[in-house]
């Protein structure tokens, strides 16, 4: 699915890239690529877009620049994996580019990215893929509302929450997204471009299914649990995902606001939960026994939202309930198969950082 | 032993700070700690360098610089490790000297020292501490000899050494730390400075104790664990340290043929191999009995080189005869010290990266 979301946002990446060149060919390319990861797919954004500036330089016959990459996530990210396989990504440079290591300069930066992360002025082209859906944390107003909780039952957003619960959501989105574009905006150089996709929505409604049906699923799973036992109900209304799926309405208002980004682009995609994999993609190996055995789209889906919530969901209920969560979670997204094709919403938005306007004199 | 090092180098890092500064106050200043490990000594001459920044801000009376800070080291470090460590750094940052997420940028760059780094004339002070008397392999011309072992039941140069044994240390010393200054000269901008501390010697004699011993005595226990069949004495005389420990001489002649660097300070200081603890230093706990109990001198600096070249070892000779190995080793460096009171050699050179010579026209 991740690998789905960065296809889709490729060409929108390269276009960003070929128009930032054709302003200006810096003899020092900056790149950053913030909310990384560390998996198979950490790199490969990384690789489009020198693929993409090795076929402009080509085409300009400008000299090839120097680039100065940077891989940033949160500190807790296993920076030391993505490290080790540097050395087969340099290889590889070196013999498809002829870029040897005086060319591409590879670094990890650690910390949040609703913040400063690197030096004024030292970046072209800005990237992050599937991250800016996670805000900086749960809405405060839910947060401390444990002594008379305010989404009961309920872990984000849903069709019958209190206005209260949108405010404060969205209130959290705009203050972090906004954040995020003033700490870019002193680290991108004039004309510089950033592409950015996160989970989002078309609809003006924030309850609608499109953005919300993952956590309500999950919440159900949750809530019957808690009537098996299994988790106190409590411990279900004191926790709120610290994540928003914003319109693109709701995109457009904190980036024109905040003031320092032209929008060159912006597209919404829909995602299909199952990524549209076709039937035989769910049929595993049983390692012990070479037998093969059927998972369910459902199981599966549940799969690929286990690795992405698993760790927040453990630190607020514990390890030992996750296997039997999200089995019943699978269970739930399969009855939802039924009903309808369930969809999220990718937006994808390309920015150009607004140069320095001269005011003309009197 | 380390830290030892670390506080004797510190007063020369200080000087190599001030006078350049003194010089040339840049806006942004970069600064490289290569081979920084991950320990509780990653993160303190970095701080030894901010303060002392900090310092000749206060006294000149200029405006705070951006700090760039890289943290290199090898891909296989923990790197995760310095990483979770740094939101404690910074937080101190803040509260001592007022420094916020907008004044320091501090990034982990794997690689090997001996080759590119950093892009061109980012750096403007580079340190490294107890790492450059490693080699970036074995003399390959010992490395190749399996078949008729040149360096029979030793692992590094040695008394009775052949004269090619010497000599095919020293020249892959030579090329070794001529790259590590060419491609450090690319990095640095002019008049940048650099303070180097590693192992060395102060003898002509490549084969004098103080550079040797620590070797030698290792040696001595492989091969009383050969002799018990241990070990087979064949992968004894197929292992050679990847290490040098030049002399002043040596290094000063490196310097000056690559030509790239003034020399503007080089030091000798003697190290006791205990590192000069007073003997309650030898007084440990056992976690399971919370009784104290002693452990000798000898054992104590065994577990200080076996941190240092467990890993190198092992995978030489397997992990299953580290314990053995090493605690001979105590045995033996005991012994020693009954008859000497021995010494390494940590060597500190200080120095200036050459401007732009400008050939007087005719």
């Amino acid at each position: 699915m991740q690998r789905k979301i960065i296809s889709v946002a490729t060409s929108i990446i390269e276009e960003a890239v070929v128009e930032s060149l054709q302003k200006n060919f810096p003899e020092s390319i900056g790149i950053a690529d913030l909310g990384c990861s560390s998996g198979p797919n950490t790199l490969m954004v990384i690789s489009e877009i020198i693929d993409t500036v090795y076929a402009s330089t080509n085409k300009l016959g400008s000299p090839f620049p120097e680039f100065r990459i940077s891989l940033n996530d949160l500190p807790g990210n296993d920076f030391n994996n993505i490290f080790i396989s540097l050395r087969e990504f340099y290889k590889k440079l070196k013999m498809e580019k002829n870029i040897g290591p005086e060319g591409c300069f590879i670094s990890g930066v650690p910390g949040s990215f609703y913040g400063r992360l690197f030096p004024k002025k030292s970046l072209h082209f800005v990237h992050s893929s599937s991250s800016l859906h996670w805000l900086s944390q749960v809405p405060p107003t839910l947060d401390s509302s444990f002594l008379q909780p305010l989404n009961k039952g309920k872990i984000y957003i849903s069709k019958n929450s209190m206005g209260s619960i949108f405010d404060a959501y969205l209130l959290q989105f705009k203050r972090d997204f906004s954040l995020f574009l003033k700490s870019r905006s002193e680290e991108m150089v004039d004309d510089g471009s950033m592409v950015l996709s996160f989970m989002g929505r078309v609809s003006a409604d924030p309850a609608c299914e499109e953005s919300c049906m993952q956590w309500e699923l999950l919440a159900q799973a949750l809530m019957s649990m808690a009537l098996e036992g299994f988790v106190e109900e409590e411990k279900i209304d004191s926790f709120n995902a610290p994540y928003y799926a914003p319109s693109a309405m709701e995109v457009t208002s904190v980036i024109e606001e905040e003031g320092s980004f032209t929008i060159t682009r912006l597209e919404a995609f829909e995602i299909d939960w199952d990524g549209g994999a076709p039937s035989n993609n769910n049929v595993h190996k049983n390692p012990n026994t070479i037998e093969k055995y059927y998972i369910s789209r459902g199981q599966q889906y549940s799969k690929t939202i286990r690795a992405v919530v698993e760790s927040l969901l453990e630190c607020h209920f514990g390890t030992e309930i996750m296997d039997e969560l999200f089995r019943r979670y699978g269970g739930l997204v399969d009855d939802y198969f039924l009903k309808t094709r369930p969809k999220s919403i990718d937006l994808v938005v390309s920015l150009t950082k607004k140069g320095l306007i001269v005011e003309p004199t009197m």
